[in-house]
């Protein structure tokens, strides 16, 4: 399938991606390496004009908050917010400081505010325990957010590990067209999953010991412009644990492999004096809505892999080094 | 059924709740009228020595946290929390600092920690745009967790509103007998729900006027002592809506209306030597089964009322007053 | 709320509802006492005409075939059939048969129908081992939809016990109104479940004895002409689930308890040239949602006494007989 | 992985597979061409005997019976019949026949039964409309069960179609390993889904044009002796779609893709004097757990390609001929 322009969630338009990273050698056995990444699903007013959204819980070995309100509402009024797994709390501190200033009714008149904040474990390179993350760097990395932004080792994938290999983050695009109509489907991933003897690419012969640690985890974020409501995000969500797994991971018992869907081709009023809303949706027997699925599956797929292409190898906590994965050269 | 000695989800041997009320009038407009409460589902190692859990959502426009990874392993891990919607991040952060502390491996060997933060609106009486409550005051919850706990207008009720008057904690216990063989089955709520006109206690004739504001919600929270499963304790939790809905409220659409059930007859190790575990559990078709299920009901319904019953008549932001229920001598 | 013109299902315009009621007294022991009924969504094509639709499955003991395909696709296609538990073959077949003669692509060019039926088990009464009911009498059931429908010991309900006394069909309606704007809502039981003792109708003596049998169920459909999308009809039934609680059951472990909810306000095509549909959905914070959520409660509740106010003493298998509920004259 | 002795899932000990095939050239357009398959969990009597089970449904465009109770208990009951879409109702009742006359108590002093029916649609092949599968067609699968079955156009598989090439039925198992310790777990799939151009083996070049018909489906069972309860088979069930998702397919919209997983380590009696019952599990953190995980992954893929494999190239309705994937000599 074709790629984007960018070949990347933010060839869906209006999605842009900001990132804080923070590193810092504190002592001999001490370090700071995580960061958070932010994923806005548009330039607007994310409260105020909500977006359809979904989930789908691969394997739920994982903490990402604001799930129960998506399942309810299929809508998003927030960024998507990536951190290490211990600061889930700060994150959605910062997250909420950031809106509550945007929106000043929220909580005033105006009842409440669903942020997701999804996490995996760097604790491998991070001393997580610190829990350097602190609300500003949430902030930080909103007021970040491009469309031309970093992958790899950077925000909330600085200190993750994908394969026994740096991971991090990566994205990528695919075009669904069919007659003319064309609709764009992004993938982001925070990879921090797998053991380096899974990895699906053909021939490669590891050459150096891997990491021993426990499970790590994988957040999944589909951005599309196709007009979709929950119900079809959830498919589309589906679908890109199917592009998952085909990058060769077994799915472990100890990794939290979520996927979060949204579309931004429409958006849903907070309020409205009308009682009817009308919605524009495209039907799921369509060929373009086979394009959209075929196009989560290839792009989660690669971007994993562009996890790993775009890292580099860093040292952290305990002295210890990821190295970058060497066969990505011959990708 | 028969009631527990305490009539309330202390009844269940081990099950411990505890408050950290905050209460401050700022200035002429804002107050702060909030609180933390935690349910302790042991007085063990939370983490060490999980318990089997379930979830059921009954309406989730709700924010608790931990969630998913409940559903995913059936296991609790940490105490319960509850607080207002806006401090579900200071409370995470405390509860975390105190379970860090406790368990110096979570996070260097040991991979990460879930714990679960269910959350009502109470910002009609508490500013709750000021975020009052902070990591510290989770932790002051935790630690002065006891059997003997406060209801009504405590903790994270502190502020909250039901059926147009003053509500809160409640709580309240069922024995379920058969044969000799006895369990206890024990409900605690956070209520914050529900218009006065809803209210199911036949001939109450309200004489005040019911606040003007948002929906608001419900967290419930089951505890027994028999032998469960999560996939049971998901039957459990089903009950329990059953047992809120026949209070009256028709389950408004922005109410978070969420039930978190354990059991604390077993506990499972969070790591051992050994491939397999024992677990003895409670058949689904045996008579006892079906006295939990009315106990949950009933203990559900009542605990509602008892959040009523133990309230008090609370000022707070801008000069508003909520009024105790006059209709609740008579009940 | 306000009733509508016929207090029933079929209120909602367009949705009728047929019977075929089977009784034959065999041999002493054994007796036919069963039946088949139909809801049929609209007067339409069902399979060309979709309508949203969703489940919720309060208690899972039961043998409902076709919600999956609902839960994934979201629409209806077929009319709802209830029968006792051993002919949901014989049903679905009879179904099958009368919706392939009406489209003969089906299966042929275009690929495949989901049909759905719901069953309860009527075996105090029937000899259902015997299996009376043919697919003949699911298409003669079809074929009898109107409007005008009778209640009680008919159709699928002619063997069913609620309560200890004589169930069966029972249905109601409530109209949701706001400012002018106005919606109906239908609920309609196959009743088949509870003790006598737990009946929430104060000051009811029963003054016979119960049978003794195993657990039943109870099928509930609930209809509305509200324009909702099948994440919205899941809420609707969420709350048919607290309109049956609030009739005294506490939801046995044998009971299938299911609630099956569709909107007929908009009807999509099986096929279309088109990409794109468009659809007008209620806004989930309006008022008339609101109602809506109301509406079912009531409509829910209603219908179960319906079921028993309209069912008459009926003698059955081994001679067995189950009275009329006395205490209907007061209600 | 180190495979069984059969390679296939008849190696976890007590399951056996029967088929009844059905082929018959009627006229120049209609032909007989589908059949059933039955897979029978264990040697005793499913119902007194249950098996802990679980169902994962990654597309629900499909009819499967029986999930919802599994859903709810947890268990299985019966065996897993597979058939073609219009058969569903005729193979429920041929299984209700034979289980009933086991089970003289069933719908007389006990309550029900609970029939698992999957279905893919083979009306490209089959002249489906004339449903030539009779109830006494699943009798004498149920009959034909044996450990050494026949794969590909066999059975339920005999009109079924997979990457345009011919499927049906295939099996292939995998050994857990671990310190001495050992279990196996297979899988069996009802292969009828796939663009040819989207299987995921490389370099093979197609040379005959695939069919034009609807998306089709796909049924997967997958057996294990190791001792897991119904949350742990989702588990397992969930990995077997991220098998299916290796081959190359996208999961299309119309596709009935359906997961169900059981374990035959532990059987629970339908009825028993104790309150209790004992149950032993194998921990989800254990590396065995992890091989499970891995050996249903690679299972479920195998099982798909010998579907293939031992397929044969099958003229059915309309003159229609399916060829077998001759790439497969080279697999």
């Amino acid at each position: 399938m074709k790629k984007g322009k960018l070949n990347s969630i933010a060839d869906v338009a209006g999605v842009t991606v900001g990132h804080t990273t923070l590193e810092e050698r504190l002592s001999a056995d001490e370090s700071v390496c995580t960061g958070v990444t932010a994923i806005l699903p548009h330039a607007g007013n994310w409260f105020e004009e909500k977006v359809p959204a979904a989930s789908f819980v691969l394997n739920g070995f994982g903490k990402t908050a604001g799930l129960v309100q998506i399942e309810e509402l299929g809508v998003l009024e927030s960024p998507i917010m990536l951190t290490n797994t211990f600061s889930v709390a700060a994150v959605l501190q910062g997250t909420m400081d950031w809106m509550l200033r945007e929106n000043p009714a929220i909580g005033d008149s105006i009842s409440s505010l669903n942020i997701v904040v999804g996490e995996c474990n760097d604790s491998y390179l991070n001393s997580m325990r610190l829990m350097a993350v602190l609300p500003e760097h949430a902030e930080q990395a909103i007021n970040a957010a491009t469309a031309d932004f970093a992958q790899g080792a950077v925000g909330a994938g600085k200190g993750m590990i994908c394969y026994g290999v740096k991971g991090g983050i990566g994205s990528a695009s695919r075009m669904a067209e069919f007659e003319g109509q064309q609709y764009t489907t992004g993938a982001l991933v925070l990879s921090n999953f797998g053991l380096k003897e899974e990895i699906a690419i053909a021939n490669w012969q590891p050459d150096f010991p891997a990491p021993e640690k426990p499970d790590g985890s994988v957040i999944i974020v589909i951005a599309t412009d196709a007009p979709l409501d929950s119900r079809q995000l959830k498919r589309l969500a589906k679908r890109a644990a199917i592009g998952l797994g085909r990058t060769g991971t077994h799915i472990h018992n100890g990794s939290g492999d979520i996927i979060i869907a949204f579309s931004n081709a429409e958006r849903i009023a907070h309020t409205s004096a009308e009682a009817l809303r009308q919605s524009t949706l495209l039907r799921d027997d369509h060929p373009l809505m086979a394009e959209l699925f075929k196009g989560v599956i290839e792009a989660t797929e690669e971007a994993v892999y562009q996890s790993l292409l775009h890292a580099e190898t860093t040292t952290g906590r305990m002295g210890r080094t990821i190295e970058k994965g060497t066969f990505l050269q011959a990708f």
